[in-house]
């Protein structure tokens, strides 16, 4: 689209009612805007592909954790990668491709602060930029070699091991020598890490009613890693099967719709003593002044085709709205994109 | 006693019953036993001082956690510090003061491996090696600056903060330049921890019924570092007002009597995330390689007045019996000790 026709007015999926829980395709509608003027020190950006992000319903919710929320009328706040069609800014050029928070729209005036990073790795599809090679796979690789820190030999545990992240996470762990062990849902997504993934075992909780057992079975040495986006059973069930200075990454706690009331459950502290283990909440953003290292790793591992990821493909600004639905409804297989 | 006359027999304090929860003194019986043979290698401590600790209860109990429980008949385990008065082992002379686990008797032939060190700051107390320059003093040493990394400025919660540990923590705490605030139970230690141990404030937990607003009142800008003595409803409160990239240290759960069945209480997973905190358990004896250092730098801060310490002083070893008792009644004020 970037090199056809150039539509002449901007649309924009913008927010018309605040759902209650996940976001509907009826939650939003489209609109037509002009296109915007690019005032001082700004630069248009022609979005090629827009992110659907597990974060935007907390982005959307009456209480956001970490941005300020969106507001009814809104245009949708979102992550998006373009071209440069147009600027008034001395460090960027028509014709960079970039990725920044430029929402779910066709065109955007932005300025240097929405921007997250100028794509580098014109080999690689630009798409991927919002994936393995943007916020999806800086997590898996930040949280990952920094927070849990693995050793060549150690055993290293994913939780929703087959999505964006966790796919990264059980494949940057087998690339450092470390044993992988998977923790999703469902025999395809098993199937998934197994053969697409590489990890050395795959562990369906939704399969099994005695997971401690399960992960005993995968991990008879114990797990000096836990790479833990869910919160819930399957962190209380890792905790038990700790090794000595066992690393615990907090990535995300998906287990849990909500946190009202408060959710309750095993106290870690006597394992947490007892294996002198660590356990340590992250976000990616705190990493920022180190993107581009990671980045470089992650196009190199891809490049050799020892780094893989799966991408889900929405077609036209149009399948927005229900994007999100689709996301928690668990029916995309890999990185949920809209291309333009 | 030590440069006085020996006694010509051996006097040792022997785990005659098991008991269910705290051990008193009719669980232990003495008996006289002949003065131990040297053997190759070994070398025999006249103990001038024996420790009482709360891990004497652990040791004691069914299934002990991180050593091998002591069995009925067996002298009691204890850390006790004495002088060598005959030696078989070219690294320890006659007159040496050596801190180790030599047990609740008077004399003792030991190995090499049960030392934890010579004593060599002479001109301090010698009893000060079982507390403050021994295992409890390294314990807040090590849990404060390895695992809460205090800087200047930062808010450091302590709890059992008038004890042995909590106490120098507090007040290595505030040598770094940090704001300090203890928990305790109890008017008279929170005069303790005010007036003895210099800190900034000090919550009775005991008083209040809404430790939320204590410690928010306690630490406006919320906290940076937590040294954990108890796990529980000081543990929640705490991790409410954690300040971003705070740090948690897990070095004891006295809010429990027992794991079995497990204790649960609110999931700490989303305030780690939130606050990107980290909360990691710690045994002092994973530092052994730097207890050196650490005795160094305590011994100076003794001598400079910037560290105090509390004894209380049993004496005779026909105290040695009930002394768990008094200790788990919270009957003393500071490190327990029973002098030969």
């Amino acid at each position: 689209m970037a090199n056809g026709a150039r539509p002449s007015v901007n649309q924009q999926i913008w927010l018309c009612a605040r759902p209650s829980g996940i976001p509907r395709a009826k939650d939003f509608a489209i609109r037509t805007a002009p296109l915007p003027a690019c005032g001082d020190g700004q630069f248009i950006i022609h979005n090629e592909y827009l992110s659907v992000d597990p974060a935007m319903r907390g982005w959307i919710a009456d209480k956001s954790t970490y941005w300020p929320r969106i507001e009814i009328g809104d245009t949708m706040r979102a992550f998006s990668v373009g071209e440069v069609i147009e600027s008034r800014n001395s460090r960027f050029t028509i014709g960079d491709k970039v990725m920044g928070i430029f929402g779910w729209q066709i065109y955007a005036a932005v300025n240097e602060a929405q921007v997250m990073r100028k794509v580098l790795e014109h080999d690689l599809p630009l798409s991927a930029s919002l994936g393995v090679l943007g916020l999806n796979g800086l997590t898996a690789y930040f949280g990952l070699l920094d927070v849990c820190r693995p050793k060549a030999g150690d055993t290293v545990v994913v939780s929703t091991a087959a999505g964006a992240v966790g796919s990264a996470v059980g494949q940057i762990a087998k690339l450092k020598g470390c044993r992988t062990v998977g923790v999703t849902g469902g025999a395809e997504k098993v199937r998934q890490c197994l053969e697409e993934f590489g990890y050395d075992s795959a562990i369906d909780y939704k399969a099994t009613d005695d997971l401690d057992t399960a992960l005993k079975k995968a991990c008879p040495d114990g797990i000096d890693c836990y790479f833990d986006n869910t919160s819930g059973p399957i962190h209380d069930a890792v905790l038990r099967q700790l090794r000595l200075h066992a690393r615990i990454a907090i990535c995300g706690t998906a287990s849990y719709a909500s946190w009202d009331p408060w959710n309750q459950g095993p106290r870690p502290e006597r394992h947490l003593l007892v294996k002198r283990a660590a356990m340590q909440g992250f976000l990616t953003t705190d990493f920022a002044a180190r993107y581009e290292e990671a980045i470089a790793d992650l196009a190199r591992w891809i490049r050799s085709g020892k780094l893989k990821y799966r991408e889900d493909l929405l077609t036209g600004i149009e399948a927005a709205p229900g994007s999100i639905e689709i996301l928690y409804g668990g029916g995309n297989r890999g990185k949920l994109v809209i291309r333009l």
